[in-house]
């Protein structure tokens, strides 16, 4: 489902690439997911699964990073040329996978999706989450004080990798946590304008 | 400090490429990874940091793919050489950060860490983590039954990265939830048994 933040990560990847693909919906309302079809393809149940040819892949970041190295039109997002920018690159991808991630999933669950289901917003664990946050984003602006993007001076997967959950975080009353810090929020500007994001994001819209 | 979990990932990493390499400590315990000299090292104030020439790394999965990529002797634990191999092994390294390393981590910290300090076990919640736990070894065993790793018929980073947590889990009394499952404990078994592990794993050791 386009709406899907993982989803959505390997979306953006497909489509900064100019790769042709087919998205396949998966419909998690009626537990689809959970049927053995969609866990051959994907043990643990989630979305999203790919399909290339005879391989399947699941888990957004390492099919993220398939499409990286398989479509090697324009720009490199793992700067596979440079040992130490490479390296770079998988430091920020594991950053936002095991310290942006948790808390923007847990606040982007209360204020967005969580209400579309009739359910109230649980504001303490939006604060605890909330305060988490705060900290991770402190290191980025200090890192995006000296690099416009967080593995140097280039655009790379660690960025884009971002983006489904700013976007979605972007609709609830902690959005000035990106706004008020002037270099992180430079950073979402240049990411949110690109292209292919943009059309990406085009497809999250929850509701309505 | 070599009891750190993901420390043993990157010096399991040196160990197997039979890299030369100095580990130097950081004192936890007085405070010292959230000292200024080390946050300059690691901005989040975690172990390790990982230093090579004027590159400075950190989170233990990253650091371990530059050590992979960068000393080309023995075995490619990355499997660079064919795309679809080096795609499973990001898969099963993603795998291991997002659904295996959560609840092992507050198992092991709560049998064997916490009660070195002082602490005792919360084993509501040891056995909320131990069901999580079941189910993403469940799906080890599945995939076990069908290639001798994870990401194949192959050692790799992603069967290494796991070694840190399931060595200090053997110590605790949840350990069967490994041996009762016949691929699962052959898979680790193999792991245990390789020279590099069993350095590391010797350093592993806490309190007395």
């Amino acid at each position: 489902m386009p709406q899907s933040i993982a989803t959505a990560r390997v979306l953006a990847a497909l489509e900064e690439k100019a790769a042709s693909y087919e998205l396949v919906l998966v419909n998690i309302v009626n537990g689809e997911h959970k049927q053995p079809a969609h866990l051959a393809r994907n043990p643990f149940g989630q979305l999203p699964a790919f399909e290339d040819g005879n391989l399947m892949l699941f888990e957004s970041r390492a099919v993220a990073r398939y499409v990286a190295k398989k479509y090697d039109s324009g720009m490199d997002l793992l700067r596979s040329g440079d040992a130490q920018e490479a390296a770079l690159v998988d430091v920020w991808l594991d950053v936002e996978a095991n310290h942006f991630d948790p808390p923007i999933a847990v606040i982007s669950y209360q204020y967005v999706v969580l209400p579309i289901f009739g359910g109230v917003t649980d504001e303490k664990l939006v604060e605890e989450n909330a305060a988490k946050l705060e900290k991770v984003l402190d290191v980025y602006e200090e890192r995006l004080s000296k690099s416009k993007y967080l593995a140097g001076d280039f655009f790379s997967l660690a960025d884009l990798s971002h983006f489904p959950y700013i976007h979605r975080f972007m609709l609830t009353p902690k959005a000035t946590l990106i706004t008020s810090r002037p270099h992180v929020n430079a950073w979402w500007e240049a990411i949110s304008s690109r292209p292919a994001v943009k059309k990406v994001a085009a497809g999250m819209t929850l509701g309505g």
